[in-house]
C-alpha cells in the first residue's frame, strides 16, 4: 500500500514566513495550503500553489479559523452555518490559485482548532462536509480516522483519507498523546520507527506500551524548523528503503 | 438598445446591514456583490447571492481593496501583482456561492478606491484584467468607458461595459463631477432625467450646461437610504415607460 | 438608592452604523464604550467619548473578543494571558479618548461572549481583573452579581458594580433565561415594571412565576432599535416618576 | 555629543515572528515598538516592552497605518483626522504596557510609509502630532529631519529628534536613494563608516561623491537578520571606540 506524505504549507502572512515550504515541497506528496483565514494570503497561496504543481504535489485546501492572530488554534464558537460559509469561500479561493498554476484543488483539510472540533462534533464535521459537498463532491476529506469526520464524510460519500502522525505518540485510545504529556513529542529516531510501523502494518505503540491500529494513508510531517525538515526527509528516505512507496492518495 | 440596471449589494459585514438588498433585488437587473475585501462576508456572500439568483439579477464580483474600517474608499498603494492576486481570490470566493445558487459570476466590477485609480492608471486596470482572464476569460468587465480600464479590457480581449451613473452629475470631460461640487448629487427628478437621456440618447447633461456623450450600457443606482430606494424604482419605472427595456448586459 | 442607567453604545465600525447613540446618551447614566476589537474603531472612539462627556454621561471600557465579523458574540478559547494583554490593551486605547473629551474611562464591562465565560469561569474573571487593577485599581467592574466575575473583583479589592436587565426574564437561579425560551425577552410594559422592581425591592420575578433577588446598582438598556430606545426611554421615565434617583455609579 | 541608537523592535504577529528583539536590546537605547496595527499584537507588545525596560531601553510608540498584510509599507489615503484617532489609539495602547513594565512612552516615529508620507506633506505630520501633543505635550518625535514633520514638531512647540541610518546611502538633496539604486544600501564596512561620520561631523557621503549634513541625534539600526544584528553590533562597538556616547535622547 503507498503512503501520501502531507505537510501544512503557505503558512505566512504578509511580511512574515513560516517554514521552509520549498524544501518540503520536495519531501512531501500532498501540501495542505492554507487559505487565508488562519494564515496565508493571495500572494503567498499562488507561489505556494506554483511552487506544489511544479513539483507534482497535490494540494489540499488547509481550512481554518478566521483567527489570524491565533493562527486558527483558538476554539472558536461559530455557528455550523457560517462555519459552511467560511469553508466554501477558503476552498474556492485557493482553488483559482491551483487552477492558475495548472492543477485544481483535490482535497480538503481541517485546520488547528477546527480539525479537532470537527473531530469531535458532528455537526461541525458536517458543516465541513457541507461546504465540500457544495464546492466539488469528488474532493476528498483529510483527517483523523474514527472521528466524527470521518463518519461525516462516509455519510456525506465522500472520500475519507485517514491521517497519522510520525512525530507525535498515540493514546491507547488512539487519539494524540497531549503535547504536555511527557513523551507525547517523539524524536527523530522514534518518528522514523514510528512512520514504518504505520506504513508497514498500520499500527504504532503507545505512550502506555501497547500497540495500536493506526488507519493512515498519510502520514503528516512538519516544516516549521531546519530540524522538523530534517526529520521529514528521514522519514521520506526510510520509507523509501523500507520499500514503502510514497505517493500521493489524490 | 437594452439598458442594464446594476447595484452594489451584500454590503454589510458581520453584525452590520448596509441598504436594502432585498428591495434593490425587485429594481436591479445586475448586482454587483462585495467579495470580503472591503464589505460583505461569506454568510452574506451566500444569503444575496442566494436571493439575486432567485430574481433572476445577474452576479458580478465587487472586487475592492482589503479594507474593511475603510470600506475601500481609500486608495491603498497596492503592487499590480499582489492586486492581481486579491481579485482573483475574491471572484472566485464569490462564484462559489453564486454556483450554489444555481448560477456563475457573469462580470467583475471594481468597487470604490480601486475603481478609480484602475480607471486612471494602467498598470492597475491591467491587474484587474489579469485576475478576471485568469478566472474565466468568458466574464465582462463593467465600469467607466473612456478610461485605462476599457483600454484594459479592449487589450485583453475582454467584453468592457460601460458603466452611467443617473445621480451624479458630469462634467464637460466626462468624468463625475467630485461630491463637493454645488450639484454635484442630483435630485430625484434630475436622475430620472438624465437615466431617460442616457438610455435614449447615450448623452447627458454637465454641471456647465453642455451636453456629454456618456455611453453607457449599465445605470448605476444605489439603495443605502430608503429614499435612494425610491428613486431607483422611479427610475426603473421612467425607463419601461420610455420604452426601454432593461434587462442585464450579462 | 439611585440606579443607574447603562447602555452599549459606540458599536458601529468603519462605514457601519450600529443603534442610536445620541438618542440613548440623552438616557442613560454611564456609556459602555466598543473599543475596537468587537466594535468600534478610533474615530468612533473619539465621537462617542465626545458626546458621552458633553451630557455628562460616565464613560466604561466595554471590552470584547478580537472578532469583529462574530461582534464578540462567539466565545473564543483565549487564554488568560492573552486576554489580560487585549483587554488592557482595549481599556488604555479607550481611556485616550475619554480623556481628550475631558474624563477618564471609570468602569470596565466585559461584553457579549467574553461576559458569559468571565461570569462562569474564574480564570477568566482573574484576566479581565488583572488588566483593570494594572491598569487602574481605581476602576469599578460592572456586570453580573453572584459570579465569578464579582468573585474575582473582591478578591482584587475591585469595587464590583452588580448589573440588572429591566427586558430579560430571569430563571429561579438568577440568570437570564435564554432567548430562545418564551418569555424570555420581556415586552416594553413588563420591562418597565420590572426596572421599577428591581429599583424599588432589589427584586424582580422569574420565569417560573416566583420571586427573585437582583441585587443590580446598574440597569442594562439598549438602543439598537427605535423600539429599544423608546423602551429605554420609558424606563427612565418611569423611575423617575417612582421617585428613584438616576445617577451613574462611577 | 552623545548618540542614540534606536531600532524597529515587537514586529512579529500572532505565530510569526520578525528580528531577534532580545539580541537588539543589548545593542540599541532605544526600541520603536509596534502597536498592533502594522505589526505587534497585545501579548508581544507586553513582552517587548518589559524586556526593553529590563535593559534600560527607552521606548516610542511606533505607530503605522492598520495593515498587518502590507507591514505599514503601503501608503493608504487615510484621512488626517482618522489618522490622528489611530495614532492616538497606538500611542495610548503601547503605553500601557510600558507602564506596567515601570516605564512610560518617550517618544512618537511614524512607520513606513507612514514615516514617508508624514515626512512629505504637512496635514500627515500635523495629525500625526495632533495624536502626540493631545496624548503627552512631554513625548518627543523622531523622524527625519528638515521635513514636514520637524516642521510640524517645531510650530506644535513638540521636541523633533533628528534620525539618521547608518546603511543607507544618502542623495545630495539629503534624502535616503531608493532601494532600487546601486550602491544605496551599504555593506557593513561602509555603514559603520557612516554611522562614525553621522556621529562626529554631522555629515555623510553622498551616492554622487560629495557630503551632505545630516543633523541626526539618533541613528536606526535594523534587527531582521543575523547579519543585521551583527552590523548594529559592530556600529556600537566603532561608535564607543571613537569616543561617542551612547544613549538615548529620551
Amino acid at each position: 500500500m503507498p503512503l501520501d506524505l502531507n505537510s501544512d504549507l503557505g503558512e505566512g502572512f504578509g511580511p512574515w514566513a513560516m517554514g521552509d515550504d520549498a524544501a518540503m515541497l520536495d519531501i512531501v506528496t500532498s501540501a495542505n495550503i492554507a487559505c487565508g483565514f488562519h494564515a496565508g494570503d493571495p500572494s503567498i497561496m499562488r507561489r505556494t500553489c506554483a511552487l506544489a504543481v511544479e513539483r507534482g504535489v497535490r494540494i489540499g485546501a488547509h481550512v481554518g479559523h478566521r483567527d489570524l492572530v491565533g493562527f486558527g488554534r483558538r476554539e472558536i464558537a461559530v455557528s455550523p452555518d457560517e462555519l459552511r460559509d467560511e469553508v466554501l469561500y477558503q476552498i474556492a479561493a485557493l482553488d483559482a490559485f491551483v487552477k492558475v498554476a495548472g492543477d485544481r484543488v483535490r482535497y480538503v483539510k481541517p485546520h488547528g482548532a477546527l480539525y479537532h472540533s470537527a473531530a469531535g462534533h458532528r455537526e461541525i464535521a458536517d458543516a465541513v462536509l457541507a461546504a465540500l459537498t457544495e464546492y466539488d463532491a469528488g474532493l476528498a476529506l483529510l483527517g483523523p480516522a474514527g472521528t466524527q469526520l470521518e463518519a461525516a464524510a462516509v455519510d456525506a460519500k465522500i472520500r475519507f483519507v485517514g491521517e497519522g502522525f510520525a512525530d507525535r505518540a498515540y493514546t491507547p485510545e488512539g487519539s494524540l498523546a497531549p503535547r504536555g504529556v511527557p513523551g507525547a513529542v517523539l524524536h527523530a529516531d522514534d518518528a522514523v520507527a514510528q512512520a514504518i510501523s504505520i506504513a508497514s502494518s498500520g499500527s504504532a505503540r503507545t505512550v502506555a506500551g501497547g500497540s495500536i491500529v493506526v488507519p493512515a494513508s498519510s502520514l503528516c510531517v512538519h516544516g516549521d524548523t531546519p530540524a522538523a525538515v530534517e526529520m521529514a526527509r528521514r522519514i521520506r528516505a526510510a520509507l523509501a528503503e523500507s520499500g514503502v512507496a510514497v505517493e500521493s492518495f489524490a
